[in-house]
């Protein structure tokens, strides 16, 4: 597969670039960025994080405001941040912002018109770490995943459908049950289907109550994020997490809104936090 | 002065707001940003830092990408960043991203039609400080000053007009001559008249050339600016803080860019570097 390099910029003594290619899974070209610490200089594979983002997001959000350069840096720790959605003229879109291009929702869409580019499971999962791996000097038996919102969901779902893939999964003010919220019934309901039982796969609370596994997660809410109550709902998540025997560390970060402002705050936690989990 | 807020988010434990007020030296309304950390509730006056963008920003790309917020938290350094020109569609404007809205280069203008709302120096040293003293908790015997680019020139002009009044200065690829460089050229000519020595008051290197002093200068620059022999020459300031007796420190950063990756990597060590200054 090859790879277009669209830009890079030296930051913290590594690499903050942005790469382009075409996407067999999305039927588009994919853009996302890759920080790659001082250390990618050794030639020793490193572990990578993955970092899904929310709505609205592409690659830039985090790259340009989420400050996890500098730790990364300072720990060798390689950070992928792909798009939210395939993007183009040609891949069917919505005037609203909660749904197609930037909401892809990190599922395979089965229903038309979305399903030939709404491949962004498949995509995170798959062909996206088959091209790192042939690209980036990145070890996979070392990998880790975490994301923001929609993004947060994407993780999730991600991960517990993987067992054993991820060493560690983390989220900043995640969709947990996209099922019984709004954003979550618009955007599965037209990817997947008016089936239900269909969107169970995609929503971290049920695959939970449906007997999926990881052994522990973490996550920051800001009390202030106008989406608690509506949208996001850890209570929910808290309680399957309670009733499955996995350890959930749920903050409650006091005063903080959904923003990353929000997220810069506390990356280095979940930074390091994953990176002793990389370790092991 | 009565001062509207536009936005604030919880960031590092303290407070990002941005701010609008009705200008009088401009004529418009303006928008600035100001970081206050968590010191601030404690009701003290705290040490204030500056920080002048450069062409095409307006206060918000340092406030989203400068990474600031982690280091003055800890230090207790409430920052502030004010916009780079007067905006609005009665403010004369030019096409071209290096003149007018955008492009304020921190001087009044004597010239129409952009004397009438072009006062950036008047607003960054009289009025937007006086306005801070109102409604925030700073200590104006405790500033510092520092800029990227045209606001590095901005910050450097602004501190040899005035000895003594702030503590310290300093600049990211700051333009350090524009009476010797195309973007200066154009917008002294236009903003201060075809006079070239009325220029000199503001000119880095002029100024010092005129006897202007500050005890010491810090400066990061990094080798693979695109604008650095072109626009930036630090040799020029070299020489002129050499002929001078001014403690400059340059730091040529080796293959950093002129972007906020440079930036938010070494501005940790520009906060600390003021830090100690407003500390004596």
């Amino acid at each position: 597969m090859t790879l277009e390099t669209v830009s890079t910029a030296k930051s913290f003594g590594g690499t903050q670039g942005v790469y382009r290619h075409a996407s067999r899974e999305t039927g588009t070209d994919m853009n996302f960025a890759v920080y790659l610490p001082p250390q990618a200089a050794g030639g020793a594979k490193l572990p990578v994080l993955y970092y899904l983002s929310g709505l609205t997001c592409s690659h830039a959000n985090v790259m340009e405001k989420g400050g996890y350069q500098r730790v990364c840096a300072e720990q060798g720790l390689v950070f992928v941040a792909p798009d939210t959605s395939p993007r183009g003229p040609d891949v069917p879109d919505d005037p609203a912002y909660d749904f197609g291009q930037g909401a892809g929702f990190y599922v395979d869409a089965t229903e038309e018109p979305y399903a030939k580019n709404y491949r962004m499971f498949s995509y995170v999962t798959a062909e996206l770490p088959a091209l790192l791996e042939e690209h980036f000097p990145v070890d996979s038996d070392r990998q880790s995943i975490m994301g923001h919102s929609m993004g947060g969901h994407g993780a999730l779902t991600v991960a517990l459908r993987q067992p054993g893939r991820y060493r560690s999964v983390s989220a900043f003010a995640p969709i947990v049950a996209p099922s019984r919220v709004p954003w979550g019934q618009k955007a599965l309901g037209r990817y997947l289907g008016s089936d239900q039982a269909r969107w169970r796969a995609a929503d971290a609370v049920a695959l939970i109550e449906d007997g999926a596994r990881v052994p522990e997660i973490l996550v920051d809410q800001g009390t202030s994020d106008s989406f608690l109550e509506s949208e996001l709902k850890p209570e929910l998540l808290e309680a399957a997490c309670r009733d499955a025997g996995i350890a959930l560390t749920l903050r409650m970060q006091e005063g903080y809104d959904h923003s990353y402002f929000f997220i810069s705050t506390f990356i280095e936690d979940h930074l390091r936090w994953h990176w002793q989990r990389l370790q092991s």
